[in-house]
């Protein structure tokens, strides 16, 4: 199935549009720290319907393991992806607009038995990242040993906080 | 463009679900009480989406002058419907889960600049109904008499009620 | 009935304030681009109720084909007008307030059966403009023409963005 | 200015449809208690607009002293009212639909500055009444009395439950 | 009952905080406008129960009219003066805090049979002074015709508000 | 300070209404289970104000440790009650009424700065009652004791349960 | 790492209570369904938390590969089992209590970064198995076979719907 | 069970990060204030679940009696301490992300039954301290003390800026 993780274009990044990069760069820097290879592409679902669904339904055959998708508002992005793929869709809804992120949250992650898509946290990137590389490290040692040192990565930066706070309080 | 409101087949309404048509019968029957012709159709964006396209981007040259989506959770169907067709499209938030049509109303209004879809209330199939004929009474003399008549028939219905109310407090 | 987008006046635009211009301009100016002759006004409903239902009631007779009302909080304007007229009124719930809009969605969007109100998202107006033009189109081949070429360039917009974004990858 | 709370028309009480009777009854009751005359009207603002204004235009002259409207979902009868009288007007949210009375709740309260409704509690008609009493009372000696016999009574009430609670307990 | 309207103190105004009364003083603005004599209080049900409840169960004594209460968050003001006066009580829902305002809301108008909450719109002062106004008016010919005379102004405004955008757009 | 969880009467109990009975039994229950003494009793603080805030105000003196307070909608018995009091205050949200307790939940936690309410989940009478004992173990080893065994049994439930789901799936 | 989808038991499903598994058993049917093993337990992060926490971090070496968490009201579940795995995990908010499912949906989506939860709708328990196979079928080529022919399936009964509904209306 | 109030450390505040510290400084002060020992630490359910339970399962027996625990979004911090203690344990939802701390009052509120979170008002950690200090003070005279003179300064509080309304208004 292809070298995933060591160059290989192994996660699809799909967003509404080049503004929305802001936000999705977190999954798409985190992807880069585990030297993953992805696309980050431009593609909107109620824009370009056409190429959205063509590039959904080719992914897995393009060699990509894991689909990514940003979205806000009445974000259908990831549900419209999914339909076309049998491949894991991981959502991030993005805040924007009078509703706070909200309407993107119920948008992506109450989808209707058949089509799951896997919902992070409102502007949840980084989360995307991260769970694309679970999916990713079922058959990636590498990966798997990685993603145990970041968890304990995080566990340290938590002591450091915690050091930093307590020379405050003394 | 084809004979309207006189046995033509003037509107389209697609839904999910056979079992949505509880809640969408309402639009037909507004509908065949106008002597409008409707074709409605069970066709899901999530788990048909190539049929529901496809159907969508013919929907003008088959006839069709308005479209109709009723669905519900994360309902998407009128938002991919209105990617493919210039044709106005009614969108009716369908009650369902855990979230009582929230979802669905959300999924349906909040579509981002470029691709409208009309939304009516949660379950509104019979506005939805009552919209389409007022878009189509645009161009129909015969229909915008009955919507006026449609219009006094409700006010009408008030002063029964009335009498009604009146009699039971007497 | 009139010569609709050539000039002619085929839209009114209400909104409680003109302070509301801000967002209804939207609207406006997606009317504009396709040359399509428009009212805008100011015209409250719980302000200026007699005006407003008057301007709603003789809307067809002057020649109006769709009614575009944009307004905040306990948003009543576009279901007042849609009270009186039987052209098809399209509501624009208007972000103000300390409900950020919520009130103003619901207070458009569920309207009792018989009287319809095409609802679009919180500050949608771009929307309810194009909404506007989808309706005119069913009698109006230019109108219809223009809003594929309006389509073929938002998915057109897509790619540059995507250029844009692979652009700034590499 | 007429007697009032002697069998005078002092209180007008409005509602969508006689079915709003089920809720609005509890007004109507507590209006009875207190021997005040009050007319119970079924009318819509959205079916029968005309008829709704000129009843509330019309109001302190005929004779009322406070107008109480229950209406659900978009519930702009209050508002709609309050645009065309002086007469303090009392909103009643009405749970139906399926937002269960939240989407009436701020269509009735979100008023904008210059047309207040005083809103109770959804399906709150018997505070409607209390309130609309609680108003008349300012120039009535008789009505202000019996609020306060009614205030000790419901003081007296819970001394009630509370004895059973313990005989319960015990 | 004194001379309302003249100089007489008919209406008290009840704020949790000094700081409360940037959103409370619309409410006193619109008593001065109308030459209605007022006392605006701080006043916390939390912070200083008795105080607050002596001054509710004395407000008829002490002549005033109608009671406006101005509180965020857990909003009980409004509530707890309620309980202990029979006149008619205003409450102002305040935006403050992580919830906008939406839990004042319902603190304020979700009371219980028996005790009731005049209700109007987050942070809307104005309105609730206008009510005191319209209940004020039931007595007092004199407030009752200024208040037509704001609503013709409110919609005068509104012509004016429509004469510039006419302008503008021209 | 008497003596605790051996018959003397540690915590008061408080509902607004006997029906209410129905959700606070689960809070007695535990409390008897303990064999910690406890008063329960019905007092409304919109119906019967100055009962409730005096027996808050004496309750210390009266040899209660712990106030737990039930209330449905606009719930203002638990901040009315810590008003009054310094005794640690528990509130429980009861579900009634359209808004299915998220009324009480806001006006029951979103208590001003000064004014704590120990809250609870809606309807969570038996952590009121739990939480009551927490505070009291701190000054009495054998309800510490009796909640770690609690806690224990807890454990052992969940075992017996995957027990007896196993057995089911076998 | 052991023959998925071939017997050995590729994934785990917690669940807070064995009344839990009326939701759940969809997830472990579609599994079922694919000839894919698993195990379903109750364990309780609340009530039994060392237990959940070292079946989480033993699950990898256990051979698990994905970890499916329902759970309802603060759903803790999925959350807690993610801070001790580097597996994929998959959270179901379960519908109960008050808020029907919304604090669930909350709780389980909106993780902080670093600790993802692959969130599916409120009561989603089927798309949570689609999902666990979707990530199998990355290193499963039966698996993913299996899936298109599901999708196949799902857009076949669409058809049959779809003639269901056409025979009802002819 | 050691010296509470004075200068021993009573109370164990933990928050999720260092960034936390801005709102949970305000537990801190109170404490300050009323001179009773705590210590304050950087602990992550998510991100270091070990030493958080550790933390939490050794707390009573390191001399803590109360436990304060402020997270934002998904915020388990609180209810997982409460798993793993039969100290009482005070949850602060912490206003953070899109959701603006909904998300984490739900988190901290809605636990099962046997495993209570005492829920503070979103930001609410001076109030969190004061709920401690209630607590403690159970069994300390002299918090005792204190808390009722600092009742009597939020009293005396709300007259000085009545005072200040008073001049301000003169």
């Amino acid at each position: 199935m292809g070298a995933v993780g060591t160059g290989g274009k192994s996660v699809l990044i799909l967003m509404g549009s080049d503004s929305d990069y802001g936000v999705m760069k977190a999954a798409a820097d985190v992807l880069r720290d585990f030297q993953v290879g992805f696309d980050a592409r431009v593609l909107s679902v109620h824009r370009a319907p056409d190429l959205t669904l063509a590039a959904a339904s080719r992914a897995r055959e393009d060699g990509y393991r894991v689909i990514i998708c940003g979205a806000g508002m009445a974000a259908h992005l990831a549900g419209a992806v999914a339909s076309k793929t049998t491949l894991p869709v991981i959502g991030v809804p993005i805040q924007s607009g009078a509703l706070h992120g909200v309407d993107a949250l119920y948008s992506t992650a109450q989808m209707p038995p058949g089509v799951p898509v896997a919902t992070v946290a409102i502007d949840g990137a980084k989360n995307a990242g991260i769970l694309a590389l679970q999916m990713l490290s079922l058959s990636d040692e590498r990966i798997a040993k990685d993603l145990l040192r970041m968890k304990e990565k995080l566990a340290g930066e938590v002591l450091e906080k915690d050091k930093r706070l307590q020379k405050e309080l003394s």
